[in-house]
């Protein structure tokens, strides 16, 4: 049932011993929102630990002081930036996803797995609302808190740079920086680090860009043998996605990322009018307007052919 | 003479006929600076040309709408985000060198070129504080002159990331984006457009990039032959400076340009405790302690040789 955010608020402070589960393959927004309110709780005297299927990126490490689970017996289980039930992976959000008590997200989707829901689309990231629902909490933002919130705020948005930021957007980062948010390390860390082995990767991956449909289509290709070649780690290419639509001209910006297991995940950004989650949607996958995902299989050129065809009739 | 804020707007009040210099080498900032306040002194209902001495890039132009000059006999002039009389240039913006009013830059130099200086070493961009002078003229600011300064902001913030943002840059971009700053329009034109050729260009910048000094130094050269043969402008190349800076452990990141002349411009970005502005100053140079610039000649390899040899004692 969808609720307002006075009402999730009243939840969250009516309960104890909350088990907050984020997203698998986890990004900035999911961790920062899982942390974030994790650490709220726990100012306010309350159990609350906060999980994830995938191992926590070394980058998130590295941007924000995460606190360590006490291991308590759940009662209250609450989702953050989780869109949907399979997005909380088989074995440690998964044994959960039938009792979600609270889904607090900004994706537009019925989160029909939750008993209750809290969802605000125009939020540019979970951590948007997360900082209302501390604010209105009534908990003082440490420096540690403040920290997860701008890095979720930060990086779905680009670092503000996406059509998803706001002025609401911008007035939190002022007021997290206020509370001591550590923005410049945090944007250095997430955004303007690469390692030597990413760069070697980024220009393999430069050098095989290729173009479609009048191009409106690019599509970039990352196989198993190019992260062998340059030395870099798959978890280092999230930003790589980003990189075919800023090309003059592109509407739909394709990536291809071979994953271990031979299987091709897809990701699409999209400009106006193009509609990214549609696109998805019908190879079997969803997301934003701006910016959705599929898993294909087959072979690389079927899957290229797969995308071309699926893609067409979007671009007019 | 440096003056307080209260007392630039007083002179701007009380003064009609504007001339209002950008600097030579045109970014963002210096004309939105520029565009943002001769805007707003035609609001007032004087007569105000913001001028430059170079053309103004295409992607400015794409940004921002620019105000038509109107050639009237100039009275008072005020010069923005110009740190010394010498950027001002030879022909347009030169002629006024040693009659400029009103200095009005976020370099804490001393701008003696000019009568009155109103300087804010604390500002991220030039137009921060244009943004104050516009509300404290009582201006409304229009979704013109929004965009123009909002396009400042964001340059001279690589996007609110650098270390120069602060609460209040993310404050006074809220604010103009509730005035009508297209702010997701001008980040996609400043920050998010490649063209084909650009990419190309990358790629080869990316295999030629070397690092000295335990790594802790990374210079990166673009060739006369390299735009040639990229079909890449040198126009497009502004936003590349940064890049070298990003390869996890670098301090200083350094890239050489070959201009037309023969001469290499050079551009040193730095991380803490490292100060660009002083190893660009032992080369003849300066700028800001994380941005700083100088132009050097001779052949590529003692340029290289120098910059090393320049930069070494700085990072410990």
């Amino acid at each position: 049932m969808r609720i307002e955010l006075s009402q999730a608020v009243k939840l969250l402070k009516e309960n104890d011993n909350f088990l907050i589960l984020c997203h698998s393959n986890p990004d900035g927004d999911t961790l920062g929102s899982g942390f974030a309110l994790a650490g709220a709780l726990r100012a306010m005297g309350k159990n609350a630990d906060a999980v994830c299927e995938d191992a926590i990126p070394e980058k998130f490490l590295k941007a924000c002081k995460i606190i360590e689970n006490k291991g308590f017996e759940p009662k209250y289980i609450v989702s953050v930036d989780v869109a949907d039930a399979k997005l909380l992976g088989k074995n440690v959000g998964g044994k959960y996803a039938d009792r979600v008590d609270l889904a607090i997200d900004h994706h537009s989707k019925s989160h029909e797995f939750a008993r209750y829901s809290y969802t605000d689309a125009s939020a540019a990231a979970a951590c948007e609302i997360i900082y209302q629902i501390i604010c209105e909490l009534g908990v003082i933002i440490t420096k540690d808190i403040a920290n997860c919130i701008f890095t979720g705020l930060s990086t779905d948005t680009g670092c503000f740079r996406y059509s998803n930021t706001t002025p609401r957007t911008h007035y939190f980062a002022a007021k997290l920086m206020e509370c001591g948010a550590e923005a410049d390390r945090i944007n250095r860390v997430m955004f303007e680090t690469k390692t030597k082995e990413y760069v070697r990767l980024e220009s393999m991956i430069l050098d095989g860009l290729r173009f479609y449909c009048d191009n409106k289509l690019a599509i970039m290709t990352i196989t198993q043998q190019m992260y062998a070649q340059s030395g870099c780690d798959e978890s280092e290419c999230d930003g790589i996605a980003s990189l075919p639509r800023q090309i003059e001209g592109v509407l739909a910006g394709v990536t291809i990322k071979e994953k271990e297991n031979g299987k091709y995940k897809i990701s699409i950004r999209t400009y106006p009018p193009v509609d990214a989650a549609q696109i998805c949607s019908s190879m079997g996958g969803g997301g934003h307007i701006r910016a959705a995902g599929c898993v294909l299989e087959g072979a690389l050129d079927e899957v290229i052919n797969t995308i071309i065809e699926k893609t067409k009739p979007f671009l007019g």
